[in-house]
């Protein structure tokens, strides 16, 4: 095996009630990336296409997630790595995440497997320092290992995963508008109240017991977040339309994906999802500001090898 | 069916992370009680044993949950209800909640069963007021429906029941002292930092996690209040030891039953919940304070029938 391609999902993070927790993988929309041994010793990207990126292995998220994994190795070849964009950066559905778990992927593919996926968001984390300055795993756990991931610490990293309902589908509107990281961060309270702070670990208990008997009523009724999405909301203009919309369509619930600007909605079967997104756009359309949607199942898999 | 007798089970609220949403149901401790049908209409207490408690309905507990359900009924026949409590007052494991749950499980078999166990909670909820000044569901719904619950909402009342992984068990340690419930209010703060905030909702997430899998690691791992024991912890003498004793004895976590002053421990198999039992004596008897210690399964069953 001396080329590969590999296909790193995009995922949401901060899903509602999971702030700095939960993160599921989407299906159909994510970056491409292929991986080819050499005979020149090191690591080098060799090509990328679909946004503007630095080809310095050191400033880039994917290599320094790979080195982070070719530290731990002792291999007698170089690698070339092709990035393909098709994830817009800041666009809060894990872009940054899937070139470095698409990078950690691969080069472990290219080895051999030496190491487990949930080894693999180890390195992953460490590209994400180049992207927002903290080692965090939100979103490089859902996309290197698919469904949903629960990342509840660090120092280890533990990393639960969570098998989709089977009905379940995500719908992504994206707009096409920056929201900086500094703004998201600055509209964070340090303190909440005491029964915010209960109300929020009851949704997320109740969501995670939703999970594991397919129920949808309870996913739906956890599916709130009281600590972050009521004042982070304000920086993405139309949120509130957008969010009632997608309720008032069957949606099981909506949110903030990631820190924005992207807001997504879970919907139980897919017609509900198309409609859902259909009244979504509807609503957003008020804006003025373009935009794209994406209707996705749950990705099971994660970051996968592309074979055809 | 005349005569019937009932056992209303101790529980746990407050479980670590789960401060204010999680209980369970514990086995072989817990209060009796009998319901007699009887010619004279209306609802009367004959016989109260273990505890100086009002004969008056409406100033008892166990009378107070046992109007709300016959408010809901209309029946030919008067009831006639004895209270025989095991458990102490003020100990932390739901002494009056099982005087409400009994009443209205007793009850409602009494009347051939009108109401599943999940709709007494509500009947139940209402004896809670003449205890505690509120509504709450944090005992009485392990109490009546057994193993784990996570009350998550009361405007409906939403209670989560989940089975108990079937090699944990749970410790309790009582110390004979009181712990006044407008002191364990007063060293609440009403605000946390939101870092804690997320800590205790992951840990809760991870917790819910562990009993659908039965990870006795994982359950480990989450079993953290970063919330309300830093502060509650002092009221208890000793219950850094304590609780450090379980611990260091392979207890999966240890804290505060309720509001106090009862300490409790989960362990993994019997043999270990006797040794930490053993532990935990050991580290209290320092304190010279007088106690007594139960080692119990989680109990699946709840509220129940005493057949012989």
């Amino acid at each position: 095996m001396n080329e590969i391609k590999v296909f790193a999902p995009a995922t949401i993070a901060n899903l509602n009630c999971g702030f700095d927790l939960l993160g599921l993988c989407l299906d159909g929309i994510g970056d491409e990336m292929i991986f080819r041994k050499s005979s020149e010793k090191g690591l080098q990207i060799t090509k990328i296409s679909g946004a503007n990126l630095p080809y310095e292995v050191e400033n880039n998220v994917a290599g320094v997630a790979a080195l982070a994994l070719l530290n731990e190795v002792d291999i007698d070849f170089g690698i070339e790595m092709e990035i393909h964009k098709k994830l817009k950066l800041g666009s809060g559905i894990g872009s940054s995440s899937a070139s470095a778990a698409g990078a950690v992927f691969g080069i472990n593919e290219l080895l051999g497997k030496p190491f487990t996926k949930k080894e693999l968001v180890n390195f992953a984390m460490k590209g994400e320092v180049v992207a927002s300055g903290s080692e965090h795993a939100d979103n490089v756990a859902p996309c290197l290992l698919g469904g949903f991931t629960l990342v509840t610490g660090y120092n280890p990293l533990e990393v639960i995963r969570i098998d989709a309902p089977k009905d379940l589908f995500a719908v992504v509107l994206h707009p096409h508008i920056e929201v900086k990281t500094s703004d998201s961060r600055a509209v964070l309270k340090p303190e909440v109240s005491l029964k915010n702070a209960i109300t929020q670990t009851g949704n997320l208990g109740g969501f995670v017991a939703g999970l594991y008997t397919s129920d949808y009523d309870l996913i739906s009724r956890s599916l709130k977040d009281v600590l972050v999405e009521p004042y982070r909301k304000h920086l993405i203009p139309g949120f509130d339309k957008v969010k009632n919309a997608a309720l008032e369509n069957g949606a099981l619930g909506s949110g903030i994906s990631g820190a924005g600007p992207s807001i997504f909605a879970l919907c139980k079967q897919k017609e509900n999802a198309q409609k859902v997104a259909i009244a979504m756009e509807k609503a957003f359309s008020d804006t003025k500001i373009s935009y794209d949607v994406h209707i996705s199942e749950i990705n099971e898999e994660g970051t996968k090898l592309i074979t055809n």
